[in-house]
């Protein structure tokens, strides 16, 4: 194994703290209650998600898309949308990195080509970056890949094949570990790359598919790529 | 006039802080001194300037080639300056709010429909819409417009007609603000805009052509507005 291929959010930072950070943001400037904006975020979410597990949405405008279709649901323009990313990107805190994250990547460095590969939802790349630069694990990683910037977004196989081409690796010596099943899972092995899914509620490390493994957490992901 | 349209670098913004900050975190990230970094760092921006002066650059990819062509300089891979550009945004403080900015802000809210027309290099927009967020500058403008989000950079028509397609105003009824004479000045008057040209060594308010003025700072549009 020579590239380790990391899911972004679920996988290092924790998605729900940016979420209600960003539903924050939005309750202040449109003066509407939290409870009310957490709905329609989590709905907009789970939409795009359904057009993007089906691969129908545009992916040189998958940013954009998503910045519109939560824009419109709040009957606000886009702008709105954009600031409120940007106040929720201002005002995470280190908690948003998951536990055993920092660890594992100092574990990796140096041993493998560490990578990104991530979905952009609401707030641009430029953000994730951001926040993985601000608490310290931006340095771990040799090179960000994100799908505003690559145009293609998880599960579609370029968005896998995107890091493997630039380092000149073949997806059998790469591995891709991600909490979503279709997007992260599904997607990597579909690519030919060994896979991990982060499944919570799973009690140990178990092989479910011939280049597939399901884990806890990131942790896990030592003890399987000790066995190559 | 109805609208009023503003450069952010050297307008609103102290590009020299932003520079500097870019330029401590690069040396850092690369272990070389500053001033050679500096150098460096000039030099490529006054040839993008040159290349976008000239139109030459391809539009879409205006961010990206300004960040390869850094990097090219310094022989590094894009994503150090991807890196450092993150870090330099986190770095900056409240100094890099140009003296004037806010109070004059505060004087044209709620009287004109207020955008930015800014032209992007080296970082992406999301971090000139973080600062202008952090620091309190965002609440007064009514929609922030970028090249690498329109697709078109200054001096391009396309770049000063996207505010105003989107807002549905002629070019008569808005004036375009900015440092840069050939980006800002002439780009706005050549789309057929009212157009200041902010000169520091300018002694006075003076009208230079039959559209635009000469002013020494931001304050002095309040001044320029009160004629129409």
């Amino acid at each position: 194994m020579r590239l380790v291929s990391l899911d972004v959010w679920n996988t290092l930072l924790d998605i729900n703290l940016m979420l209600e950070s960003l539903v924050k943001a939005l309750s202040e400037i449109l003066k509407i209650p939290e409870e009310e904006t957490m709905k329609k975020v989590i709905k907009t979410r789970e939409k795009i998600k359904e057009i993007r597990k089906s691969q129908s949405g545009d992916p040189e405008k998958a940013l954009e898309e998503s910045q519109e279709l939560l824009a419109k649901v709040f009957n606000v323009d886009v702008e709105i949308i954009k600031r409120a990313t940007t106040k929720a990107t201002l005002n995470v805190d280190e908690n948003i990195i998951l536990p055993g994250v920092k660890d594992t990547l100092k574990e990796l460095r140096g041993k493998y080509i560490i990578t990104t590969t991530g979905n952009v939802m609401f707030w641009s790349s430029a953000y994730t970056r951001l926040i993985l630069e601000r608490f310290g694990l931006a340095e771990y990683i040799t090179k960000q890949f994100y799908s505003d910037e690559i145009k293609a977004y998880k599960p579609m196989k370029e968005a896998f094949l995107a890091p493997l081409n630039y380092f000149n690796i073949s997806p059998a010596e790469a591995i891709h570990i991600g909490d979503t099943k279709a997007e992260d899972f599904e997607g990597a092995l579909n690519a030919g790359l060994y896979a991990c899914w982060i499944n919570k509620d799973a009690e140990k490390v178990e092989r479910i598919h011939e280049r597939g493994f399901m884990v806890k957490s990131i942790e896990d992901l030592l003890e399987i790529l000790s066995q190559f």
